[in-house]
């Protein structure tokens, strides 16, 4: 073995312990969100800061350095689809980011995000926007500064995307979601001027949370969800979490007077567990056991969500279940009823309550405000009126209040400007990739409604979980679909259902 | 501040880091036995290693030990009673342990301990303990190397037995185990020759789980567990464990067959709990935040378990209480029945299963089993002999085979020789304190009836709980009752109730 191979089995050990470091730490998070006493939270704020700061300590550690600059100059890397070269160029990556940043800005970041955290939660619980400005400005500034240190080739906004959506730029991002917006606009006016209304009160009868938990844990495995490597758990705010993809964990919350909250949250979460159990084992804790990025991961969750679980074929098999379980909610309920109701379409107020079109709106005026923002366009005094002016633009509607508007959401009180845009990246990628599965594998809906999802589980594991990082969001869309992304293939699935649904 | 001062400032961040380590890796232990899916135990075995290593490194670092000696030739440990003092003593003690154990044993024990443990499970279901010898052998040799590293002034058992029970001799435990054992033999002999019988029948009636948990969770909250510091889980094995006062877990598990499983499980473990929970938050991380020994936690479960929990007192308070819960099981039974059933002494062969009085017998086995097997006394060979001798000589009985006799627990198989004795001392523990307790705090049962816990959890809060490692074991029970340990009050809580019971 040369001395090359040899340091490159040396930074893999290393990394693979800085990535048990993290899980560990993930074990500990997901018990905070699930099981842990109220009081067990101070302790439990300092374990997992020290896993964090050991695991940024051993990885900004110059060995690192070193071993990386000593693979870098070997024959190791010659060929960029070799597994050393991927691991190589990814780390790197990662490496320059870690060590670029100053670790009192780190602190100073982590810290801010705590109090600005506070401040956002009294602000949102008053509708006071002032009192979440100065948190805001002062968040604005750090991430600036992280910038500046890490670098970027064109805009400010692009250094942060990467963080989320790593060898992303700020303008492909644009020209996607430009060829989007207006067409989408247009299609949700459409939808919105449509005398047809979904009939959403059969959502809002009483299901009661144990046979929702019933119902959603048997169509998670019906879809592939291993429940002997991962689990479905309670938490206030659903998530996925992976320790290795032997150990996947969901979360879900049940409202007893609302269907959808529970069943599509667990199906969105399957989506990204399934991601999490089909990452190759043989390469946990390095860059080809890892996700692509957050956008390819909310494909995966998208995917499962709305192009699979919305899909009138996913429930020619499952209704008929749904009413075996839920027999006097659904008693007098036709298929297409469900349907019609599980796919309803409004522009609304709050992201997080909306639907798979307007989703999509409520990113796009996120994107162009942090750019706004970010790049001096708009001040913080601004921020309200500017994102008002937007709800009148996209949806005709404007909010009666701040908490209701600007103060929605939780990201910016973090810092974490450049992560909606994946959300919508999410989409468009399911949406690239699901045309592309139903071209390859022929008639899914007449699969799903005999209830075999296997084969577009296998596809989906071959085409991207497999792959680890092996290659960039970009790269993968051009492999599979043989294309560059475009708004088409969401545009054509939605307008697909408008006219089916709304006849639009 | 002077530079002593500031070493030992600078020792407490430091074992405060490597406490943390512990309980997050508590946490990620806590999770595999209750709710980790079973595909993700070898991830579970790398995460807890890891942290278990790094604990190590970190504790076993020179700097530990220079800053140790620092702190050791200053004014601030002038004064024995001062915390400065107790923290050096107590640290200087574990630090020479793990540092005079070359790390090579160390794994190799690991190693043997977890093969041996594997072993040990073929070797009890087959009753075949020529498939366990090899492994005890290795282990005992082990055991003994570990011994002579460590150092002992007496016999080699001290430096095994220090482990579990610091401070403590092998000398003092024959003294006080030798006082036991004959009158206890002739206690559990006149009881059998009783013609009195427990009416456990009772206890055999069906209790569905969801009630039993119901019930068992108002009693541990009755005594005094703050259910926002702490859970209940389920887990095969019962446990206890923290990661800090503020968030303490145990477990239990529940059969349906059997209400005694459960509940006085849950109670003893609630024991364990209080402890956990009436540490000093002040001290967390450093030895005066952590518990004196095994044996005076054991002292904890076992008070709230067998001297509270199975006292007629409590009964007359919990009793109509479950009644109430378990109204069908229990319309046909009086107090006095329940009394005695939830009392019942007999002689049996498995230690797990017996009664508060016979389970010293099957202690007290153990312990000079494991002192003549270490001292060469009786041979590997000779082990399931010398074991059957015993259970005749001080039960009657004879194990039909090796699986009910010398296999039936796990302990050896790891090497933990030198722990069963902690549980026996936790009776004698208990009894003394608890024989304080009532000199100190008037009518106790007076109280229990009145469903009144608090005052004696606020005693042992006040004597014991708040000192954390500040006394030994010795010094605890010295200053407490002002006596040395002594069978005397255990002898004479274990012959009332068989007066009262049996009538002998």
């Amino acid at each position: 073995m040369g001395n090359a191979d040899h340091t490159y089995e040396q930074l893999m050990t290393a990394v693979k312990e800085i990535s048990l470091l993290g899980t560990s730490a993930s074990v500990l998070h997901w018990d905070q969100e699930t099981y842990m006493p109220p009081k067990g939270a101070e302790t439990r704020g300092n374990q997992v800061s020290l896993l964090a700061r050991l695991a940024h300590e051993q990885f900004t550690d110059k060995k690192i350095g070193t071993m990386l600059a000593e693979v870098a100059q070997s024959d190791l890397v010659r060929d960029r689809a070799n597994d050393a070269a991927v691991n190589a160029r990814e780390l790197r990556r990662a490496y320059d980011r870690a060590t670029k940043i100053p670790a009192t800005l780190v602190a100073d970041i982590s810290k801010t995000a705590v109090m600005g955290h506070h401040a956002w939660i009294d602000a949102r619980k008053e509708s006071n926007f002032t009192k979440f400005k100065p948190w805001l400005a002062k968040m604005l500034d750090l991430r600036k500064q992280e910038a500046n240190y890490v670098g970027y080739k064109t805009v400010i906004y692009d250094a942060l995307l990467d963080e989320y959506e790593p060898h992303e730029t700020t303008a492909n991002l644009v020209r996607v979601f430009e060829s989007l917006r207006d067409p989408l606009i247009e299609l949700v006016a459409k939808i919105k001027s449509s005398p047809r209304r979904a009939p959403v009160e059969i959502l809002e009868r009483k299901y009661a949370a144990a046979a929702q938990e019933i119902f959603a844990r048997d169509a998670a495995k019906a879809v592939g969800f291993d429940f002997d490597a991962g689990r479905l758990d309670v938490s206030v705010h659903p998530f996925c979490t992976d320790f290795s993809p032997l150990d996947v964990r969901m979360t879900t919350r049940y409202d007893e007077h609302y269907f959808g909250d529970a069943f599509f949250g667990v199906l969105h979460e399957t989506g990204h567990a399934l991601y999490g159990q089909g990452l190759p084992i043989e390469h946990v804790g390095t860059p080809l056991g890892e996700p692509v990025s957050l956008g390819i991961h909310e494909s995966q969750s998208r995917l499962w969500e709305n192009f699979v679980a919305r899909s009138r074929s996913f429930w020619e098999f499952f209704f008929p279940k749904a009413q075996t379980v839920f027999g006097q909610q659904l008693k007098d309920v036709t298929l297409d009823q469900w349907y019609f109701a599980v796919n309803d379409v409004r522009p609304s107020l709050i992201r997080t309550e909306s639907d798979e079109a307007t989703y999509n709106l409520h990113i796009l005026l996120r994107f162009e405000m942090e750019q706004a923002m970010l790049n001096g366009e708009i001040s913080v005094d601004d921020v309200p009126r500017a994102w008002n002016d937007r709800m009148q633009k996209y949806f005709g509607l404007t909010p009666p209040d701040d908490a209701k508007g600007a103060l929605q959401d939780t990201h910016w009180s973090g810092g974490a400007f450049g992560y909606f845009p994946t959300y919508t990246l999410g989409n468009l990628y399911a949406a690239q990739f699901f045309e592309q599965a139903r071209k390859d594998l022929g008639n899914l809906d007449a699969m799903f409604a005999r209830g075999e999802f296997a084969p577009l589980l296998t596809w989906l594991r071959e085409n991207i979980h497999r792959h680890g990082k092996r290659y960039t969001a970009r790269e993968l869309v051009q492999r599979i679909t043989g294309k560059e992304l475009s708004a088409e293939p969401l545009l054509n699935h939605l307008r697909r259902k408008a006219v089916e649904l709304y006849g639009v």
